[in-house]
């Protein structure tokens, strides 16, 4: 999607491979010191001193993971960085550096690209992370993008997803299920769209949903406010899949079980009424929606007092032994067993 | 392309996105002491103490960069570790670790991404490096496939593009033009196939080629071979593109000129054959046939005696003033400028 109404169209062809990862990459400013050599050689090189390093990489498919339609390319090159640098936030580590491959068809002109890593340059700066290289090359059909960051920490505050211990307080930042609800507001205005393309949308009742599913945010910040709070979880993940799923990583990794309580699960008040108008219920999206891309962790219960009427956190319920399993306490006090739905069985549903 | 006459063919559905990650990883062994943690968080973790950390990213499409008609998965994962491997060969670095990123379409059966894992598993046992992490998504056409390597060298013995000074010796590695000469064999064969199917081709007199292109190596052994030579590269890239395209890489970002010099380009005599075969020039093919894979490196004119009449290296020309430009010196001793036309371009002819 380019949002200029005349754009001007430039073939990829007329600048050469290498052309064009000069003129898409000659904007990337090197920040960390961490990055001795970024983008130009067969390798970049990096040096985390005693730090240890961390690695993560996603690959995003058009038509499987976002969809042009309603998904500018300006925002797409963000939230790419967004769903990447996550990963290195989820074990509680600095993002640092990423690489960024990009594939497209010849229907995408020079200025798509540069749309494209627009975004791109806005999220390594946001984040602080150095853009070291990357590979750009044609695709038979529509637009791949590969991305794999790197991040440091020392070891002893690296949080896996396997040290939750039964008696923890499993802890989420943020509030959850805004971004899937945005996609059900998006994919409904593009059907009304494909009805009568003149209509107008007003979305000012969607702004904050739609903002968390075109324009997530990674919590770079829970790192820095644990540390601060001398608070060191004993498990993490991110929430890219939906709540219930993550929670269902955590407790199969650790050998613990879970209680959720509804109650507790942080919904925003926008989400709560869009909830309603669609006649969704909430907390089915809360535990399954999924791309909230915030942080779920466990602390030791002794920590509670650190992070109590924090306004980033929600206490929503704490591991048992593994053989109670894995259930949510509704609001009228019964078990149901958590099972992990995820995105796409939504969708289908 | 399934070897197997009579496939089975699994859904990669019924096993879902987590199964068919712990299918395919679950082979994987962790080798390296760098490797700290591998696949099952939301990153790797690795430790490189006091060295510093060497990365290289690419990404592979089905139509574009491979045609399964006649590579079979298998070699396509070993190679695709190798073309990554290499970039860190290239900057006279040990590669230790890899992350994969695979997207299929549907008409891909479990078996076929067996297959696949197969190669790649492979690969990385030969090359020593682990597998520490991925993605594996559907995609709407073809298969793709995204590696990043990551290596680890002491920061004195590390050869970037730009160290190459006037004077320095340029050298290479093995053979050129081999695999190139291995793709046309391979695409006669494929049209007299689709022809007539009951033609078996007899490929005897193109085996080296053949496996240069199916299945090439990355030059590994180079760096300890340096080593124990006490020879440390100025400057150093691999050979995927063309030995012409390299030749300008190293020339542009070290500012120096090159003569290289036409009877001192190694060729195997099978690749003289079939040069004369297709009657194709084999100087031009030497030049410009890219996908190689071997080291091009430059060395004081001190080390000559160190690697003089090693059967791994070829002297093939020597760097010169940067206004002096970059030529081929042909056996008839004229002067020719340089070009790189690279892979597309011939392919184009």
């Amino acid at each position: 999607m380019i949002e200029d109404k005349t754009p001007q169209r430039t073939s990829i062809a007329q600048l050469g491979e290498f052309g064009l990862i000069d003129h898409l990459t000659k904007h990337f400013e090197i920040k960390n010191p961490s990055t001795l050599k970024g983008i130009g050689d067969d390798g970049a090189v990096l040096d985390f001193h005693n730090k240890k390093t961390v690695v993560s990489t996603d690959l995003l498919i058009e038509g499987v993971h976002f969809d042009l339609a309603y998904m500018p390319l300006k925002h797409l090159g963000y939230k790419a960085v967004v769903v990447n640098v996550s990963d290195i936030y989820a074990m509680n580590a600095k993002a640092t550096q990423i690489t960024v491959s990009v594939a497209v068809s010849n229907r995408f002109p020079l200025e798509a690209l540069e749309e494209l890593y627009e975004g791109i340059t806005l999220a390594a700066k946001h984040y602080e992370v150095d853009v070291i290289g990357g590979d750009t090359t044609s695709s038979q059909k529509g637009l791949i993008l590969s991305i794999t960051a790197l991040g440091e920490a020392d070891e002893e505050n690296i949080a896996y997803r396997n040290g939750a211990q039964q008696g923890d307080l499993l802890v989420v930042s943020g509030d959850l299920g805004a971004a899937y609800m945005g996609l059900q507001v998006l994919e409904r205005e593009k059907q009304v769209f494909e009805v009568n393309p003149n209509n107008q949308p007003d979305l000012d009742d969607y702004t904050y949903l739609i903002e968390r599913q075109l324009k997530p945010e990674a919590r770079k910040d829970v790192a820095e406010i644990l540390k601060a709070l001398d608070v060191k979880p004993t498990s993490m993940i991110d929430i890219s899949d939906g709540l219930s799923s993550e929670v269902m990583h955590l407790c199969k990794q650790s050998n613990v079980g879970c209680n959720v309580y509804e109650e507790k699960l942080p919904l925003d008040p926008q989400f709560i009424n869009v909830c309603e108008e669609f006649n969704i219920d909430s907390t089915t999206i809360a535990l399954n929606g999924g791309e909230d891309y915030e942080l779920l962790f466990t602390i030791k219960m002794d920590d509670f007092d650190k992070i109590k009427g924090n306004p980033n956190f929600s206490v929503i319920g704490h591991m048992t032994q593994e053989s109670e399993g894995i259930h949510l306490v509704t609001r009228a006090n019964t078990r149901i067993e958590l099972k992990a739905r995820g995105w796409n069985a939504l969708q289908e549903e």
